[in-house]
């Protein structure tokens, strides 16, 4: 039996201003900061204690990472940075404002872009200000990997050879894995896990900050559907307010 | 040609009460923070970019890389951790007084333990508050491996498999190497590239928070000894500092 944890990285200065973030790579906030210290002290109040780190290449991932890991004495663990485990790139959406943009296109685009399975927003142009294209942190991708736009399907496809290839063998060791990285690479990897369908992971949100921990079985699937949460009650609510996020 | 950036960590909550640290893992106090700000800084305003990070296993050397490569927008940097960049176990006189240990046991005695090659302080018990012999962090080493105390020329012996197994591998492949260590290890490691010898090291110290850049040609030699400090001046006036430590 393995033990998998997975930890949102909290509130990020674009999300306390109603941006569409995705690749761009911008800092916690101060309320983000205290999220990474909350999930960090859930790791300690319970016992779980991860014998690895796997995180996004993005700034707030790693924060959250840190700030966690500092909180639960834990600085010390190996840890392994992937651009696999990015945010989903939102396209021509990043660095637009959320309500405006639901207000422009109306409810049903809106909807679309964040919620549908396999329709992902128009492509970003690579010169402009919210593009990656010339980020030293991929210069070593080939061109035809570095995403200009992603939906859901997109994301879970570049994530699991990562799911496969790292953390897995990981998982194997009987290592117990800590995979700290964003809403949608998290969707994606939940959605592999509980074989969530098309359709049902739509409704699928993972609260930022309070570690999610799967005991997975030989064939590395869950042993109880979902999860736990560390701390289930805060993950209630929390979820409940993601769903009311831009409305 | 390759480069090697060395980094040593700010003061530490231990460094500022003069007492010996060694292997016990405190954090840095806020002038060590302000201190790996400084060094993150250095790094950004003189192009020097790493494209990896190694560090030791101590909380305060991995917070000076963290708040260095922050300031330096390098946190998605790969990172290696291990134990054989720790610090020099102090042994006996890990949790002492520096000022007292050089009152009780006199100046030659005091002078022996902090600076000669080949004299370790005695060691430590197990079951003393300060040892790491129960540290989750090593429970993966052999028990003959896990020091109880060390001199200088035993940090050189633990060390120098790291060098040649772990850093000099991703100098050949062309990559800018920053190690963030302590005191000692980086002793040991500048005494292996420059080939001082075991009397002259005793004189060389290493200040806090300033990048230590070495150009080093096929061999892993420098191609200038002693390297260059990205800031010279701040160095100088270090250096001295340290030297007057416990006096």
């Amino acid at each position: 039996m393995a033990t998998l944890v997975l930890l949102r990285h909290g509130e990020s200065e674009w999300n306390a201003k109603g941006l569409f973030t995705g690749w761009v790579d911008v800092s916690l906030s101060t309320t983000g900061e205290e999220e990474a210290r909350r999930g960090g002290r859930l790791l300690l109040d319970t016992g779980v204690r991860p014998d690895v780190v796997h995180t996004s290449v993005l700034t707030r991932a790693i924060q959250t990472a840190n700030i966690a890991l500092g909180a639960a004495d834990l600085l010390w663990l190996p840890v392994t940075r992937s651009w696999r485990l990015n945010e989903r790139h939102y396209g021509a959406l990043q660095g637009k404002d959320k309500a405006q943009t639901r207000e422009e296109f109306g409810d049903e685009q809106f909807m679309l872009w964040r919620r549908s399975y396999d329709v992902p927003p128009p492509p970003l142009p690579d010169d402009d200000e919210y593009s990656q294209a010339g980020d030293l942190r991929y210069a070593g991708l080939p061109p035809e990997l570095l995403p200009r736009t992603e939906c859901l399907k997109d994301v879970v496809g570049r994530m699991l050879p990562y799911w496969y290839d790292s953390i897995v063998p990981d998982l194997a060791a009987g290592r117990t894995v800590l995979v700290v990285a964003h809403g949608n690479s998290l969707r994606a990897l939940v959605k592999h896990l509980d074989g969530i369908s098309d359709e049902a992971i739509a409704k699928l949100n993972i609260p930022t900050g309070i570690p999610l921990r799967y005991e997975l079985d030989a064939g590395f699937k869950p042993v109880v559907a979902g999860g736990e949460y560390l701390d289930p009650e805060a993950a209630k609510a929390a979820a409940e307010a993601v769903a009311n996020q831009g409305r």
